[in-house]
Parts: structure tokens; C-alpha cells; sequence
């Protein structure tokens, strides 16, 4: 699989903050498809984790990761790895409609699961990954990178939770990527194995907008998927779109898309909006369009007292991982709730089958 | 009435660009309920218009107007004005519910109308208008301020003609507004005199969406109000949202509320997205959020050979204004098309219609 520059190859080190002794807690990583496997391992492993071992049928695949992690052994099987009774999680970025049987296996090995989003790609998968999450009692958590591992989103977070902008109303999330389509697997364009633009890309969106509102639940209200520009790929969905009304009466609404243009300096200018009664935050994820070399990290706020910009990249860090770590140890729920990360799901695959094609062009 | 900080008084100016000598084109001025009233003065007196009365039966509003334009006479009636021969257009920024009837007067005084947005209230009152713009041959022209009284909207209009982004497949709109509401006339919270917030600024963005993306009608398919923090307005609408769908496969989707932040150093952070096949342009309208003193006019492109920022202010002029005074002599339609006009009004009143309402919160 080559690079491209479209969030595949995103894999944001920060700064180690380990909240377990050196061996305290070993995981392994089963299925590499897609680059995100870096950034997750990376989380962990600032957090104190020890990666012990990792597979993939794919060679290439294999070899690619071992550039990443030379000092860490492969192992010669999946089996291998379920078997091994020291590691206590599997992370794995397995082709996106095999993660939730990856899951399954991993839980019935009596391991937790953390999994690249989307964390499955149909409703019956996310019914039997319920099912395995009752009976084994082990994890299936995910990774909603755009949310967890974005230093702008661990920022907003905390300005929400401090009530910085009273409350929450209305988000607003855009999703753009490059699509570099010559370096994408043969996979990436099969709706059945990549879910939909709206499971692929939207959970991301769909999670922040639970996340931020502070609702548990939501009803889909409308949703939207075209392929406007790409008749070359047939079942390729290069725009979507959907929202959402949440439980508590906020609402959201989101737009992904595969159209970030090459003279943008980075693979998509992730953007998120939080209305509140009090105030307004924007976060500019990944760059601060129109300024060379800006990097990621804005963050924008406007309240009653204030109107403030925040640089966060290096200082926010990503408690995320450190709370997964100890999660799976205490079996506590304080880095995700198995059923926020199950419902952000839900709601994607939902979006996905209700949406409304638009034709390309007329 | 007060002069609060919500646009009320955005009234930009321009450079002066006369299209005629001076007492070719004479106008008036009927009804001065809203300091647009003020923009529209200025963007047609710098395209050579002369002013040459105006009237309105609150004297209140008649003294304010006058320190604005010290130099013009007060008419004594609305008939004085609509009996003048010499006057050929009549602007007029009534209350939003009484702005069709005063059009109607205007029309069958022989005159053309220039109305400040929303430009009526109903769908019948937009039948009547249709109507009578048949039967009298005249023209019942909107001041959609968002669009053609910014700078960056006309910069990005500009570019998007010349195919900086390909295809427009799709436009995101936010329009927030301060409330200011000791500041607000009573009639301003009674949603029959207002029209609803779909309708009351609504209609901007939905106009923005038919321009930008080349469409000539579309279909609300989704809409939503809300008064999620102001229980002592209980007609007021401080939320609204929508998604359209155009008649060429294109969408558009806007908030618009009345939450700008105190905090804030101007009245909204207006922002108008608009994504391409080839690229994106972000106008950020009114200010740059953080950064103190940014003043309007900023505009981002991205597309396959750059990304841009742009600070148009004071560059990129208001070409509507000498447009329509043209058009009033020549009979065409290059400002604006009247059911250009008029469509945008229809989408604003049918989703004001079919919104759902969210409860505040639970």
C-alpha cells in the first residue's frame, strides 16, 4: 500500500504520559490495511503500553509496519497472538468489513478490541458486536480519531465541559480528504468493503456531535451520499451528508467529502462548530487555511467575555489512550462508553442506508 | 428605535461608480423600519442615483434617516412620493409583513421597488407580488445584503465564474446574528410581523445557495426552528437551519440564529462555504475570528494550483447596485433576475413553513 497524503499516513505522536509500569500492560496488533494502525499504536504506547507483537496476512503490509516499529518482533500467526495469554488488547485496522469478525475473534480470546473507525460497516455486524460485548464482557472501543486524537478536539472538550459557551445547541462538522486515488487499495472503492462515505468518514463526525451536545442517542433526519466527479469509480461515494437531532433536542449536521484539492497543503480542512446558548467554538483541525505552514491545533472562541484564539498543537495532548489503558485494566468506561462508541456507529450505518443518492451533474 | 450592533446598521460603502449622469436615474425612500435602508441608499447613490425624498409616518424614524442624509428633503406623504413622475424607483425597508403591500402601491404607482430582505412574509403575498410584476411590467427587486452588499461574496461569486472551483456542488451557510434585543422594536418578536427566522435572514443564505451553485429552483429537504434560550420571546426563532436540494443535483445547507457572543467584535462571524469539483472558497464575511481589528472581506480558495487567502475589503466593489439602476432604464435583468428574487423567497417561506420545531432543551 503506498502513502497518501489523506489521513491514512496521520499518526500524531504526543508527548509520553504513561499511567502503567513498563509491562503493566502488553497488546498486540492484528490487521494493518489502513495507516491509522500507527497513530493508534503510538497513543498507546505513549501511554505505557508495550506492543509485544503484530500480524497481518498481507507481507507488504507487514513490512511496511516493521519500518515503523523495527525493535518489535512479528508474530507468524493471528493465532499466535490470541493465544498469548500477557497481551491484554488487540488494536487492529483490519479491511473495514472485517473488523467486526476480527473483534469477535479477539473478544472470544478474552482480549479487549480496539479497532480503527468504522468499527464495522452493517447493522447485523453492530448486533452481533453487541451480542459479544454482553457475553464475553471484554471491549470493543474505537478509534474516532478525529475526535481523540486531534489536539483542537481535546481542547474543545474541555472548554465545553468548563461551560465556556453554556450549552451546547447545534454542531457542525465538514470532513473533507484528499483522495489520491492511485496509492488506494482495490478495496477502498467496494461500498461493501469501505461501508459508505457516511460509515467510512461520517462516524467521525457523527461521534463528535454525541460527543460535544452530550446527548446519548439521536435520530437520523436527513442524509445525503453522491459521487459527483468520480464515474471512474462507480461505487465510490465522494460526497455525503446527514444530520442528526440528538436526544436532548441539539442537533448537528456534518458534510464529508473526497475533495480536497491538491494545492491544499494537508490532506483535509477538518473543521468543527459548536453552538452553544453562551458563546461559539470553531476548530480548525489540521490547518489554518490560507496560512502556509500553520500547521494543526486552532482553536477559535467566542463568548460573552472573550473572543480568543488558542494554538494548542503540543499542549492539549490526548488523555484518550492513557484512560483506555487503565479502563481495560479496572474495567472502568472513562475514555469512551462501549455504548457512545457503538451508538456513533449506529448512527452512521443508519445515515448510510437511508440516504438519499443525488445524481451527479445534470 | 435604537441602533443596536446586529446589522441592522451594516451599511457598507462603496467606491463611487456612477453608470449614469447625474438626474438620469431619481428615487425615493417609503419606509425606514430597518437601517438597511441606509446600505441601500449608499450602494445606489454611489452608482449615480440621486435621492430625492423619503417618508415614513414614524417621525422617529423620519429624524434618524435625516442624520444620515442631512442634504435630502422629507416628503410629506407616501402619496407625494408615488406621484412624483420624476421618480423611477422607490426603496423601501417596511415592516417585513407590510413590504409586499407598499410594493404593490409602488408597482401600480408605475414605479420599480427596491425592497430591503426578507422581501414578504407569505406565500400569498408572493403570489400577489408575482402578479402584479405580470400585470404593471415593473420590478419588485430584494436587497439580498449578504451577497450583493459584501465584498467577499462578490470576490467569491467572481471567482466561481471564472471556474476557480469547477462545478459548485455544494454551499454551507451561517448566519449569526447578535440579538441586541433591548435594542429591537417590538414587532421584531412576533413571528407574524417577522416572518419566522427561516424567512427573516433565512432567505440570504438561501438566495447565496440558488447563486452560487448556478441553480434556478430547488427543493427544501429539511428545515428546522428553535427557541432554545429566549422563553421571554416566545415567537422569536433563535435557531433555524436547512438543507435544499437543486434542480441540478447540487445542495446547500445554512444555520442562521441569534447567539453572536458579546464577546464577539462585531455583530456575526457570517461564513459561506462553497465546495467544488476543482476546489473550495470560505468567505468569512464580517471578521476573522481571533484576530482583533480583522475588519470584513476575507476570502480562502483551495484548488489544484493554490490556496489563497485573499483580503478583498475595499477591492472587490458592489456591482449589483449600478447593475440594477441599468436594468430599471433598460429593462433587462443583470443585477439580479426577478425570479431569482422571488424563488429565493419562495424556499425561505416554504421552509419557515415545513420546519420542524425543536423543543428548548430537555
Amino acid at each position: 500500500m503506498a502513502l497518501v497524503s489523506d489521513g491514512m499516513t496521520y499518526a500524531p505522536k504526543g508527548k509520553a504520559a504513561p499511567v502503567v509500569k513498563p509491562g503493566e500492560f502488553v497488546f498486540a496488533v492484528i490487521g494493518l490495511y489502513h495507516g491509522h494502525i500507527a497513530g493508534m499504536c503510538n497513543g498507546l504506547i505513549e501511554a505505557g503500553a508495550v506492543l509485544k507483537t503484530y500480524y497481518d496476512p498481507n507481507p507488504k503490509y507487514m513490512e511496511n509496519f516493521a519500518k515503523n516499529f523495527p525493535n518489535v518482533k512479528p508474530a507468524g500467526s493471528e493465532n499466535e497472538i490470541l493465544n498469548d495469554r500477557e497481551i491484554i488488547l488487540v488494536a487492529g485496522a483490519a479491511k473495514t468489513d472485517e473488523r467486526c469478525a476480527l473483534g469477535l475473534r479477539v473478544m472470544e480470546a478474552g482480549k479487549d478490541y480496539f479497532t480503527d473507525k468504522a468499527p464495522l460497516t452493517t447493522l447485523e455486524q453492530l448486533a452481533r458486536a453487541r451480542e459479544a460485548v454482553q457475553k464475553t464482557g471484554k471491549k470493543y472501543a474505537v478509534y474516532y480519531s478525529e475526535r481523540i486524537h486531534v489536539e483542537s478536539a481535546v481542547f474543545a472538550g474541555r472548554l465545553v465541559e468548563q461551560g465556556a459557551i453554556g450549552r451546547p445547541i447545534q454542531v457542525i462538522g465538514f470532513g473533507p480528504h484528499r483522495l489520491g486515488a492511485p496509492g488506494r487499495p482495490d478495496w477502498f472503492f467496494i461500498k461493501k468493503h469501505y461501508g459508505g462515505i457516511l460509515c467510512d468518514i461520517g462516524c467521525h463526525n457523527i461521534e463528535q456531535i454525541l460527543f460535544y451536545t452530550g446527548a446519548k442517542d439521536g435520530k437520523v433526519v436527513r442524509s445525503q451520499v453522491a459521487n459527483y466527479a468520480h464515474p471512474e469509480y462507480p461505487e465510490l461515494e465522494d460526497f455525503g451528508d446527514c444530520e442528526i437531532v440528538l436526544d436532548n433536542n441539539a442537533s448537528g449536521y456534518f458534510r464529508v467529502d473526497w475533495f480536497t484539492p491538491d494545492g491544499l497543503q494537508t490532506w483535509g480542512d477538518g473543521r468543527l462548530f459548536i453552538l452553544g446558548t453562551e458563546g461559539y467554538i470553531e476548530q480548525r483541525k489540521y490547518v489554518n487555511v490560507g496560512l502556509k505552514g500553520s500547521g494543526g491545533g486552532h482553536v477559535f472562541l467566542a463568548n460573552g467575555k472573550e473572543e480568543t484564539y488558542y494554538h494548542v498543537e503540543g499542549k492539549a495532548g490526548f488523555p484518550f489512550f492513557g484512560q483506555l489503558v487503565l479502563d481495560c485494566l479496572n474495567r472502568t468506561e472513562n475514555a469512551m462508553s462501549q455504548e457512545h462508541a457503538f451508538k456513533a456507529a449506529e448512527l452512521s450505518l443508519i445515515a448510510e442506508r437511508d440516504a438519499v443518492v443525488l445524481e451527479a451533474a445534470k
